[in-house]
Formats: structure tokens, C-alpha cells, sequence
């Protein structure tokens, strides 16, 4: 497993430093986001330091995924959300501020919860030929 | 596999509907969004029909999340994006529009590239006890 030095989730990891976890297994562990985006907000991370999905290896994707649900129903019965996020920011410009990878569970009682995305459709800007395209370029490099 | 009819994303799995596709595999199917929230904005999906993350069983969560780096650094590199936002939202509240588990890959270019997320801090108004307690009620329920 690789950690690196001066990475506060590491750090969380060793319990170096103290967290409020929620879930731990050999290769994963869940503790609450202190900032609490809405109550009961929790971040997922695998216990390998990686920087972020784009350098996430295969099968600590899968080792952290596979506990989203059960950590996700645990958060519903205790708080009783109406419903949740799944979020993981890759770089700046997405919102990543802790560079080891991290899986924001937030969960939601309302509009004005404290979580709110925007979403702009460009859905008349694109002819199906430039998506048959696009599809086609990024095929290329899956 | 369970497929659900009037399912419109089990019918792009079984080519009912067309979709511009850019990866398969025997569980997993990822295609452009047709609403390009983002250039690149793309759905990876289990083939398996599942509500939403808490209905989604483990091994299927970890079948669908592996894939997810190797297109996200897919549509990386034809796209230029410096970032993306890794999203899944459960109910209507959190935004969920097609009830068949999904994960968007949104590639980000900028802070006005037709995404983004409102974000509230609250950590002045938990203390230590209380995200204590918090930790330990949803840890019962995991």
C-alpha cells in the first residue's frame, strides 16, 4: 500500500490524525467530512494514496466502489435523507482540494440543503455526426 | 442480469435505443450524454438494472467503478479537460432523472463550462461530541 508523506488522509488513515470514521475495511475507510455540506456528509477513500480517479488503479476502484452502497443506506437510515450525491472531484477547476482520492457521499433533505449543482444542457449545439465522432475519439483511447 | 422494461438506458444496453458508445464490456456500458453538460460529459452504467446507489449490489458497484479511470483518462486525453466531476445522484431530490444507476463523467475546462456545484460549509456548527455521535449512529447501521 502507498502512502505519502504530508497527505492528510494518510495521515487519517494511520490515525495520525483523529476522524470520525464511520467504516473501515483492509483497503478502505469512511469517516465524516468535517465541513458537513449537509449532515451526515462523508467521504469514502481507499486506504492507497492515489491523487485522484486519474491515476486511481483498477482494482482500488473497485475496492472502494463496492462499499459506497452499504455506507450510503447507513447514511439514508440515520439521517433520513430523501436522497444523495456521489461526487469525486479530479483537480482544481472540479472542486479537489485533498489530493488522495475521495468519494463525497452527501446526502439530501431539500433545495437549500447546502448542496445545489449547476447543469447546463448543450443538447441543440451537438448534430449526432459530432457525437457519433466524439464517441469514436475517446473510444480510441479507452 | 435484470433488465426492466420501459427502462430507456436497459434498452441502450440492449440496443433498443441507439447510443454513441465509447466502452463495453460484459457489464459495463459507457456513452455520451446527450445533453454534453460538459464536451465529453459521459454515462457509465451496469448493465444490471439497479435503481440508484442503494440499490446497486456490491459486486456490481465495483464492476461498474473499475472502469471508470480508464475513461475518464479516455476522454482526459481527447478532450484537454484540466479536471472532471465523478457524479452520481439518487432521487429526484439530488437531481436523478433516469432511474437506472449511473455515474457521469464530466469533464471540466473552466469555471463557466456548463457545470458546477454549490457548496456550504457548516463545520462551526458541529462540535467534536456531536460528529462523534453522528459517526457512531451511521457506523451501527453499516
Amino acid at each position: 500500500m502507498h502512502t505519502e508523506d504530508n497527505c492528510i488522509f494518510c495521515k487519517i488513515v494511520n490515525n495520525e490524525i483523529p476522524s470520525h470514521k464511520v467504516y473501515e475495511d483492509d483497503d478502505v475507510v469512511a469517516f465524516l467530512d468535517i465541513s458537513q455540506v449537509t449532515n451526515g456528509h462523508t467521504l469514502v477513500i481507499p486506504k492507497h494514496h492515489a491523487r485522484n480517479v486519474y491515476e486511481l488503479p483498477e482494482n482500488i476502484a473497485a475496492d472502494v466502489f463496492q462499499t459506497v452502497p452499504k455506507i450510503a443506506n447507513a447514511i439514508q437510515r440515520q439521517t433520513g435523507a430523501i436522497g444523495m450525491n456521489v461526487l469525486s472531484n479530479a483537480e482544481e477547476i472540479a472542486g479537489q482540494t485533498v489530493y488522495h482520492f475521495h468519494i463525497h457521499l452527501i446526502p439530501r433533505f431539500g433545495h437549500d440543503d447546502g448542496f445545489g449543482a449547476k447543469w447546463e444542457t448543450h443538447m441543440d449545439e451537438y448534430s449526432q455526426e459530432t457525437l457519433k465522432q466524439l464517441a469514436t475519439q475517446i473510444k480510441q483511447y479507452v
